[in-house]
């Protein structure tokens, strides 16, 4: 629906709804659903795609370019199945799938979602003008009750010399390129880093990654950071560690892209990806005008406000608290619902947050790694136990190089974060969230009997280690 | 390890150990693992093959012949990987993985775990002769403190007329036939009925599967029973529900098997399995002699313990209570804590007992189903939500005609059941299972987050449903 025209072209038009959203990506859709589904006149507003950074630059395309090659790569490790498998990965069929997920970048399909829940969508740049006041192109929009930001954050470039000049990809042109570059260079060791090094490596581009740390994904344990270097090794992918980019150049617009390295070495590649960490997009919203300083992530108290304001919410990417969708639509829930006067129930827990990061194999991990337990002042334990011998994973053709593990707190005998390394893990880590959030007794978690053969076995091995304190 | 040879060959050998176990399937395994690992001296017999039933006959070699055709149409459903496959299914190549997988029926893998525990193998078929005493050939065993029976069950034939003489299959030849039949009929339609018809017709047989009752697997959910039986007619099995088997023929042992059943119709098929129940081995196992009727399932107290005596205890199918492996070794896990004197905590939830059946799509399901729990006094609700629109179902591959379902308990608000029907499910049963058992709250199970796009982002839709009360 475009923004109402306003009656005199020269002045803006004033409107009134209960709750404005800005941004709609995963985050700020929830939060506009949530709140229309409460009963509010709610106000969307997108400068770019409805469904935001996540559904066509990041998570969803980044996904779809890695699980062809992961089927295939399973496929092949059961026989009956393997030799059946005759071809190889169909490159161009993956990239024309990747963009069915992505919709070709038209977010059409995500209005009647909006339509059905009488949420009005206005496109444009937002900027917040003053207290519960937003405008959005020639429209003045005042909300009665609350604004919810949620405006998340685009791919930082670090201040390497000649880096932004180079005209680097980012997530966006990773997740959505037409074509696979020969070779690809990837600054950063990170997640982005790690599973575009996959997907490319998978796709036939010679891929290397310069990190400049000493291991991969630092927040993961540094045995998950071991294994997924290992696989990547595997997959051909060269990688630098505890290695910084000092300067880069590409000559030719069209051209390679040379990269020295601090200790001078020099790499050379067709394109560049530089997947350092994100911006949050605060930097022109208007947050000067409520007082509160523009730039950088956005400051939320427990009941996700900022600037102190009882009106102004902050979801998703923009506050810092955890640049994952999931965490952003859990986030939106919580500030959605305490907007409506009936706010949610919090874990006595505290917030825990999964993750999961699609390389193959893959990785699942859930709350605290044993650095931060101990940071957070814990007496933690781990239990650790190998894949291998694991009924419910060998049948299946899963590699049994995987491994999991939780942390014990051997005060309360509860867990409070666990790590699992494998082929597919993603959908058995939920049961480790529940039980951190909900503070189940390791005993009464002995009572939970995983299946067999179902690989969740590895549960049992998991509490027999924890029980030898 | 040989059963010692007796002194005087006309009497037995008496032998004192601290306890016996009779049956080394999983539930033997592991009751005797644990029985040593707590410094026991152990006995463990068994007349067949170490590892039992389910490792030669029943779950192992029926996933791998599920596994293969399985992943095949999994690739076959993601675009980039499905190009690379240009073969069909390698039959002979599948039933040589299942050869490995079930170790070709030579247990000499099993016995190192035994040996390396202390546990002494004897083989040969066990009969208690009286209180704390068994005998196996030609060795009378006498156990300090206590005897664990779990000799298992095998297929029960039902009394059709002709069936028993026909030589029909039973779980054992059909998880371990060295070729595929042109035709398979299939009598019973419950979990062995099902992955077995699935099985056969993706190898390649014209599968025809018999009934009694109106719908498949009538332990679950009847909305499970229907997309089961609707995946099972794509795959070209005809499915002939209320329909009971009146007589067999076959008229030459190498021939075709003849089915007439009551409404009259003649069905004919190369071969013939019988999936109508288990029968406990309980019939020749000397339970008379410490005042046990035999025949039947050996009814247990909570403790797991029968006859009411304090030194035998009994695990596995054998009790009845719950005929899965898993289940076995959990039962297993608590009587040996009892007989160490430290008895497991039990689950304020009463037994929570998961199960999972490997047809494709998979059915995983916990606790409850509307029938049960209405049977148990309980005041439930189910909310069930379609898995079409998650994200995480769809760009994996995996179709989008599953479902998924939680039981709530209205007045105490917290799950008692759930039910998910969809491909490769089975992996996120764990975390239905926990809340189950550990009784969280609905309210705070929402504060644990499923990763996106992970497939568990259902249980968000769950929650919201099952909020709508």
């Amino acid at each position: 629906m475009p923004a109402e025209q306003p009656d005199d072209p020269t002045g803006p038009v004033e409107r009134e709804l209960d709750a404005i959203v800005i941004g709609a990506g995963p985050a700020g859709e929830v939060a506009a659903g949530k709140l229309a589904g409460g009963g509010l006149e709610v106000a969307l507003i997108e400068r770019h795609l409805v469904g935001g950074e996540c559904s066509y630059y990041a998570c969803m395309p980044s996904k779809a370019l890695l699980r062809p090659a992961e089927i295939l790569h399973e496929a092949r490790r059961v026989a009956g199945a393997a030799q059946a498998v005759r071809g190889e990965l169909d490159v161009p069929a993956v990239l024309a799938r990747r963009d069915e997920v992505i919709h070709h970048r038209d977010d059409s399909a995500q209005l009647p979602w909006l339509e059905e829940r009488s949420i009005e969508l206005l496109r444009g740049h937002a900027r917040i003008v003053g207290e519960r006041a937003v405008r959005v192109g020639d429209t003045l929009l005042r909300a009665r009750r609350a604004i919810v930001l949620a405006t998340g954050s685009v791919a930082a470039i670090p201040p390497v010399p000649g880096l932004r000049e180079a005209a680097p990809w980012t997530n966006r042109e990773a997740t959505t390129a037409e074509q696979i570059p020969g070779s690809l260079l990837i600054l950063g060791g990170g997640v982005v880093g790690v599973e575009m090094a996959s997907a490319y490596a998978s796709l036939g581009a010679h891929v290397t990654l310069v990190e400049a740390a000493q291991r991969l994904i630092g927040g993961e344990e540094p045995w998950v950071s071991e294994l997924v270097a290992q696989a990547l090794r595997e997959r051909g992918v060269r990688l630098l560690l505890g290695a910084k980019a000092a300067a880069v150049k590409r000559a030719d617009a069209d051209g390679p892209i040379a990269m020295t390295l601090e200790d001078a070495t020099e790499l050379q590649s067709d394109e560049l990806l530089v997947a350092t960490g994100r911006r949050p997009l605060s930097d022109d919203l208007g947050l000067e005008t409520v007082g509160i300083d523009p730039g950088g992530y956005v400051h939320v108290d427990s009941q996700l406000r900022a600037g102190g304001h009882d009106w102004l919410y902050v979801v998703g990417d923009l506050n810092g608290k955890a640049l994952l969708t999931h965490m952003g639509k859990h986030q939106a829930r919580s500030a959605a619902a305490a907007i409506l006067g009936h706010p949610l129930e919090t874990s006595p827990a505290g917030e825990v947050v999964p993750r999961v990061i699609f390389t193959d194999p893959q990785v699942a991990a859930v709350g605290h790694t044993l650095a931060s337990a101990r940071e957070a002042g814990l007496q933690v334990r781990e239990a650790r136990v190998s894949l291998q011998a694991n009924a419910g994973s060998t049948y299946v053709g899963h590699d049994a190089d995987g491994c999991v593990s939780i942390l014990v707190d051997e005060q309360r005998r509860v867990i409070v974060g666990a790590s699992f390394v494998g082929v597919e893990v993603a959908e058995g880590l939920h049961a480790a969230t529940v039980a951190i959030v909900a503070q189940v007794p390791l005993a009464l978690l002995a009572q939970a009997v995983p299946s067999f053969p179902v690989r969740t076995e590895f549960w049992l091995g998991l509490l027999e280690e924890a029980g030898r304190a």
